[in-house]
């Protein structure tokens, strides 16, 4: 009983996925967390969207460890229980392989800053974190890429309350929030910036980035001190 | 009470363009003036589609002041602002982050006159108004954007009334019409128009702008003076 | 009274062209033929097909004399009276701005025939009449552009019992059949054909049209004296 | 009444197809065999999704001789026969036009192992078929495609219980599995996989495959011996 609302909240980020065209089948995963309990919900492993009920959200410790849940959690769960132990003020994370960000993953790139879409959201090309090492993949793999987002974002430098989002080569991505709610947000955002930065690239393939003083005034207007986007 | 009709078509408006597919999550916004009154009717900031209202419409004069609505208006009124100032004869104004017509504008390139399906809407390239100097961004920013606009229009000779479209680089596309319903129109033709030019010079990167006689015979059979196109 | 049936027929054809993604608003006409009153219905210009009915359809001789009907014909309507005054097989004429296959008319390219698809339905590259020159615009222009579809056929030394299926260049695709739900069906296959080219070659610029024998053998088996395919 | 229950399971793996997008019209088809009874249910040839019924499938055996069933089969039947009677352990054969599967297939190439997505379900390339001799055209065409198939996975060393699709070339692709079921969601996947590949080579032409060690884990963790994903 305890666990229902986080469960409940799990499920439904879980059930936008399909509905935003993010995923097919069983090709992706939404966790939320609550903080107090040192625990997250996060999706069963391989159980398709029709056959998915709130009870069957699985909760687990931050050490990967089942609390609650009679199914298999994700095989995707180290990975989340180690970014909530390091990151310790994201409240939600999304993985999908959603088909142009896998894309980007892919080739290997990070996704270029091209236009106000991207800047209304981050400052920052979409980071891509490099293809793991052969010891870390032979190792405990899914906790590894954890660490592999960890050890990137450390690498650029960057601030996950502020870049909610990253690639890992030829995989897929990982977003994250201050909710699920939020997070799940941001992995659409993050598809259809991918969508637009590879057309606009395909056009022109010499087109720019974006330049800092546009990318620091949208980023300002929406989530500056004196920002005046939204109510 | 003075304002319903006004909001209603303004709400209206917004409420087709995640119907047409042109935007997702809050990724635009449409408007409707009363020249009388001197006033337009906005989609208020950041509010989800699902949520909208007719009554949460904002009422703003052609100077950017809320006259009515309990709302923050949409980021981009000034822009709208501006545009229904100097430009006397437009009825309605669309912003959408339209997938391909935002390609083209971070490609930073005009879309061009490739077809009859463009000539049946304009006789030149969508024009694409080039980035905004640094002192423009760190000034009135959306005020600015309508500057650009209407610069660009002044540089390159058109005529408002003529061509109800523009990319602005590395942003997006804005579309107006004599009214909202045509701004709506444009949007999605712009859209259109956007996504068949990038896919015949991807197919022919060589392939010709329509030749001027085309250009010209199709343009005055739907708008010149013995236009036979509709009822 | 009389044309009521046709009109019907017309009708439901029109309607098939939004529901099967090959139009939006009012990009596009069918039209179906009454042989022995030696009269066609089609659409009548710049109606929304929300808005369509049945009584709407115009009855047009094969001259492009309106025969019956309230609404002003199609502005194509001089196009389909050609066809079907030269091609006194086909039984319906159907035309769209779909997006593929407008893309390659807008490249100025034929379809080239790359896989058993393509074959399945025609026996060659989906042919593009040139341009027209600028006398044929400048004088009857929907007269003339039946006239460069004839021409072209005639030049290649195509049958239209065939080959149902033409693009114009710069302007967008016509296809036809034996009834007007042959032409809307080759209309739709046109597109996936039209879309699978473009997606082949991107892949590999340099890959080959399908070989003579492969298509000799799809042909045969769907069209052929000995054809197996189908009830 | 013997057949019933292959019929039904066959029949409801073909509807699968057009709700999965990946056959339009009557280009596509599936078969579930009955091991014991030496005969397999498939779709009858070129009859609509729309019109299709449990009733309509037709029972034939390994030799392509229809067993029970009114309307023709499916003109692809013989290349199901020989599979099934082949690869003794497969329980269900699709075939499709998807759009992108078949665009690889006519650029005549293999869609490369570009990410995880590809390793969760396969170990090597899509394989892809050459285009066959014209010897083997004019013969038992349905046959030799067949024989094609099962001549290039021999080649390559490929067993059909790890590898469950194929791409023939200037054709469309073929999968199978233990099931129909499996048969249908490795046509799916297939399609989704020749998208992201498709994707990735366009945004970086030489991204490489992905590395062994990756392969290797993700096909263990969802298919090895300690397999933990799934329930």
């Amino acid at each position: 009983m305890a666990h229902d609302k986080l469960k409940d909240s799990a499920y439904r980020a879980n059930m936008q996925l399909p509905e935003l065209g993010l995923v097919v089948f069983t090709f992706g995963n939404a966790s939320a967390v609550d903080r107090k309990a040192g625990v997250f919900a996060i999706k069963p492993s391989g159980v398709p969207y029709d056959d998915l009920r709130p009870e069957d959200m699985v909760i687990v410790d931050f050490d990967g460890r089942v609390v609650d849940g009679k199914l298999r959690p994700s095989s995707d769960t180290k990975t989340h229980a180690l970014l909530y132990k390091e990151w310790t003020g994201i409240g939600g994370i999304v993985h999908t392989h959603s088909t142009y960000g896998t894309a980007w993953a892919q080739a290997q790139l990070p996704v270029p800053i091209m236009g106000t879409t991207h800047a209304d959201h981050l400052t920052v090309d979409v980071p891509c974190a490099p293809p793991m090492d052969d010891e870390r993949i032979g190792g405990n793999y899914e906790h590894e890429t954890g660490r592999q987002i960890i050890d990137h974002f450390r690498k650029l430098g960057l601030d996950p309350a502020e870049v909610e989002m990253i690639l890992v080569s030829n995989h897929a991505p990982f977003t994250w929030g201050k909710t699920v709610e939020k997070a799940v947000y941001h992995a659409a955002v993050l598809e259809e910036m991918a969508r637009m930065a590879y057309l606009a690239r395909q056009i022109n393939p010499d087109a720019p980035r974006l330049k800092d003083s546009l990318i620091r005034k949208h980023w300002e207007r929406k989530h500056g001190t004196d920002a005046y986007y939204g109510q």
